[in-house]
């Protein structure tokens, strides 16, 4: 694997330094991880305008680095291929024009050994800054440094999700990872607990020297009224019998848009649930399809790759709601709250808006998280294509409601009276 | 005019009775007033599938109550044509299927007179039911026919909004109303000025016994940021100010859809401002089309048919932002509060969310607001096309962000610091 | 009704003069009648792009006098509306830029009224230039005049074409003209019988002095296959047992377009077709909609308002084909050949070409055929339709070949051995 | 490369079916040739619902040997793998349901190796077929083999018809075959010389024994008007006369629907012409794209990758037309008549229509032609990407009448009086 450069042994290069690096490169690494099982062939695919190609997202997170830090802070640095900027920049508007989003999977070339090559140029570099950099270059550079890894990890979230779909429109449906099985899916789940909260004045939001995106901050009093929060998730058996109850042909459970979807989408039941007698996996029970390919339904583990839509609708069904953000980011913290982080996504009853104070960063990174502040639902948590340590219980993840491919399920929760 | 029935001088007829039967009367009167100067083509007609004909909505409502009231209280109710339920059905589901929304305006028939006919039709059952309903009958519709009532007053609003886009799409640029100068939209803007709150604990939301419709309930504390907003509304000498300084042109200050819309849509201005010259109303100075047909631009009045995104966007390049739907009720009802209803509507940042321990009401108009509850934004105040009487300081509009066919403006507000 | 003007009974005008004259204001007067029955309402609506309004037609006829005839020839004429001509002007390029076509049916203004008194002006206009104009305006004027003649009807023969498609779209299946008997159309079929001919050269194409359109001409020589031609149409009895047999589900009868346009449409039937059980016209067996509105099926009467998909699928499954124009022309005018030109136009197999040789007219009337000789069929004959004198046997009509409103149906064709 | 099987050095295969062994084997290793520059990425993608990918025509002209040849034929023949059919059908319907012909690209799996052992197990089992079939199964199978022959040789023009647009999609703009210059290319064109006819009867078709198409059949007796034609193709030069005299921008030249593609696409020169100025390859002169990458427009070139829309306007606007496929069918055998089948392939003035007397082939290779014959125009001749040995005289290829992205250009003819 023409991989990530060797660390260099530098003795001069101080401990913070260093341990970014360290962080960075591991993380640039797991991309490459993730992308190793798959083929040029899949790397290079686009199955719709909304997904990206694997080599994509893995050219993308590279020039990121390049426009964002190297570009602006490491004098005389060079690009690797001055056109790049052009195919690889996602929706950065004051970084330039670039190429079509639903174009994507068209660019065959530069191939996926260049890509890997490109990586290669923008690690070293990257690794050169770290050790040549003056002191203010570095005082300026290494937030955005630590925005590049954050944004990478994003980007590694959706290497999964974005290949599953693929995989998903391909009639022999391959498997993302090997077969085996997942002990920690496979537990059937326990009774359902209520949380209660007797409501009042609660804050929100990140603050600290941490990490955090721009629209995490800042932290701010909300009031909560009187609830209860599931301590899990829904599950696939729970979702099951919302299927089997007609759940999908009674427009009283959904919203207006969400019944239009379900209507013109055809919708029957989760998007990558197989139905018995499907040609393409022939079985005679349900079956499920994820990273491990094709497998029978199982009961415990929560339901994934829904919509806003369909998590508000079997909401209804349960006599239930979902929960705000805030009630969800409050009660994370507390004793009991279970499946935080670990399985999917949880889609939250609050549109994604901007905190009272919110700025978004200053220069090309503040069209990270501000512009996108309008028709999008937030989700909390994160889910089993996380990378490990990206998650925070601020963390604010946004999706437009009639999304379905990404690694999102949902908890519920209900009113109390005051 | 095949016109509203004298009202029966009937001394049985209790005094509540009576004063709902009156006001009922006067608004079903008020909808034919606003269809008095537009011939039978222009009432048939439908210019996009958003908005509906003026005669669609005169039998619309008309069908309302028929559907609600009449059919269930009314014993040995006569439907005048039991084909209309399908014809005039807007959205509710659990009423049967409808036309296709997108079609409305294909339906010439039933004409013009007959429309007349039947609200007629209705209005003598009304009458009547008034008059024979026993108590409990009575007390059960009651709520119905004050629903019924501010429902038609909503598709007053309407008819206004969506007759003048159907005329706006006509090269002749036809006028609603006469073209008589409107001396209270003529005066220049005073200077802008700011309310400033400090932030903690607000209730809003209404209570009490007046009518308000199901989203508007329940009242309830909300937490406000130190704030402060505008005294009145932007105006169009403001909003052209910030044409002519390439507001259109910056990607910078829009929202990311918000400026794909503006590329798609090639967006210059506002929806009907009509450059300097146009072919289809020549001049060499910006004009606006209203209700009274094409006049000069009057850098006073408030500037309307705005689009949430548009409004957004003017507020980023002003250095503010939009208000919350929270700030803006406990604002209105303040001091120094100016144009609150009296020009347009305004767009908040507040996306339409149910608010804490929302209930929708029970049966059919169930379906009245709370299915609509994602992708739009909330809108506060009145407009010069709301009927007079229909305004209240916790009324909740909503509409998606892209619609610019409304009379909806903005008014500024900015963050305080704590 | 702002009609036609009485004839002025000038006595110096002379033979030929009075008797275009009388003709086209005998056909001015047919459009008015076959509008007569439908309100402005009716008039007004355009139920999809490739259909026009009543109004439109009324109008788009008479702008063509004024911009063809008058406005060139009549010196000092003065347009009724300057306007009219963006607004009426169909598709010919060098007259101008116009109204969008899908756009016709929001043209509420002018009124219907006001397209009366347009009538009005430039039948008055036409009757001044027959009497006024000098030898050699006239001399020019003349074919124009004869083409405008020809061109209304072809607009008359639209408006019942068109609006019967805007009523088909209305669930009250409202009727174009009285539901009375037609008993040319009740009669069973006769027998089909063949018409053969052995083969060989053969004229077709227009040419003498009398009225034909550009692309009728010149008349040439074409070689003609040993072929049989159908003495009648095919019959609703006929199409029907082709429904019943699966027609519409066997893809091997279907060219590839067609099949796609099967899937796609949902089509079943013939368009206007009302299978048993249908809620808009309850019965329990098939029903057709027409002029007449909706009657039983009579098996006797010629199957209509068929795509040319169709009618080559109906083809193939009786083991026929269509014939092409050369074969339909050539056997028209011979002994047996029925039905040529009262019921419906005929498919052929024929694309839409240049005859060779072929020459558009000089001027903006040049755009009148040639433009369209690409994507289309020939269709020939006539139907119940066509104003009476329109026909001729040489006479080339053509639509694109999922075209499906239109009075049209077909006559087989075989090949014969040499 | 995992290649074409040795031929089988058997003494006892007798002479004809070695022939036509060896003729099958070498076609099907110029697939491979045609492929051997491109990556597996780039065997991939799919530019297009139009087109498919490389991997895509390596697997369906194999698929097409197992289902018409090997499956019927060979007993006991078992497939590669059983859910090709499904993957690599393209439009026969009689062979059972196939994957969405806009998803070809998202095939990643099967993989360009996989695809490679695919055509190695069918090119051995053709092999032994010819060994092993006895008479009466070879006389079934020959003309199935021929046809599947010709049938690769059509996917090897499309491969590189192709992904040289998938390539154009490409900013980066890579060269399908080396840059070398190519001598026949290059020369400045002769003059134009007129091939007179006076007119008559003339026969075309094929006929005979040698392979060719069921649409070349039968050979029939044409009536030609008197006529004359071009001896050479349309050069790049006198087409960059057109461009540069306003030819796409005057409506009076192009056929209605070509005036409408011209709008809608922004079409202002030929597919892949480049010009001055673009930031994709930078230069001061119009430059084209073609298989050998982007190169100086060379104006003896003959033009190509041209619609039928603009090969009509371009003869209007030269005062002459396109020829109808009999013509050029006929004088293409006469003197003087050169770059028949050298450069690009010419539209006809001739819609693909059934020869009289026509009949498709039985069974499934009775899709091949037949159910295509509405919509599209012919063309003649060959291209310089057409295979040796493919083209013929009788050939009929076609293409709708916006295509262009094919090797087309065009050939002037003229009416010539009688």
């Amino acid at each position: 694997m023409p991989a990530v450069p060797a660390r260099t042994p530098d003795t001069t290069l101080n401990e913070d330094r260093q341990a970014l690096l360290d962080r960075l490169l591991a993380v640039r690494a797991e991309s490459l991880a993730r992308a190793a099982r798959l083929t040029p062939e899949d790397q290079c695919v686009q199955s719709m305008p909304d997904a990206s190609p694997t080599k994509w997202h893995l050219a993308h997170t590279s020039w990121f680095f390049e426009a964002v830090v190297l570009a602006p802070h490491q004098p005389g640095y060079r690009a690797f291929d001055e056109r790049f900027a052009h195919l690889f920049n996602s929706y950065y508007e004051s970084l330039g024009p670039r190429h079509p989003r639903p174009q994507r999977g068209l660019l065959t070339r530069p191939g996926h050994a260049e890509v890997l090559r490109f990586r290669a140029h923008v690690d070293e570099a990257l690794a050169r800054f770290a050790q040549e950099a003056g002191a203010q270059a570095w005082a300026a550079a290494e937030p955005l440094l630590a925005l590049g890894l954050q944004h990478e990890q994003q980007h590694q979230e959706l290497m999964y999700t974005d290949i599953l779909h693929a995989f998903w429109c391909n009639p022999l449906l391959p498997a993302v990872l090997p077969a085996g099985p997942v002990a920690s899916l496979a537990a059937a789940p326990a009774p359902l607990r209520w949380l209660d909260h007797a409501g009042g004045v609660a804050a929100i939001g990140h603050e600290g020297s941490g990490f955090a995106f721009d629209n995490e901050r800042p932290r701010h009093p909300v009031m909560l009224a009187p609830h209860a929060i599931a301590d899990r998730l829904v599950s696939c058996g729970e979702y099951a019998a919302f299927v089997a109850d007609g759940g999908y042909e009674r427009a009283s459970l959904w919203l207006s848009d969400g019944w239009a979807a379900v209507q013109q989408g055809g919708w029957r039941h989760p998007a990558y649930w197989i139905a018995p007698g499907d040609p393409r996996a022939p079985a005679d029970h349900w079956q499920v399809f994820g990273l491990h390919g094709v497998r029978p339904l199982d009961p415990g583990e929560p339901v994934m790759q829904l919509s806003f839509y369909e998590a508000m609708a079997y909401a209804e069904w349960a006599g239930a709601r979902l929960p705000t953000e805030a009630e969800w980011e409050h009660a994370c913290a507390g004793p009991g709250f279970r499946q935080a982080a670990s399985h999917a996504w949880q889609w939250t009853r609050s549109a994604y808006e901007p905190y009272p104070g919110f700025r978004p960063w200053a220069g090309a990174v503040g069209e990270y998280n501000g512009k996108f502040m309008v028709g999008q639902q937030v989700l909390r948590g994160a889910s089993l294509a996380t990378p490990a340590g990206h998650a925070r219980p601020t963390y604010r993840n946004f999706f437009p409601p009639a999304a379905r491919w990404q690694f999102s399920g949902l908890r519920l929760a209900k009113d109390l009276a005051c």
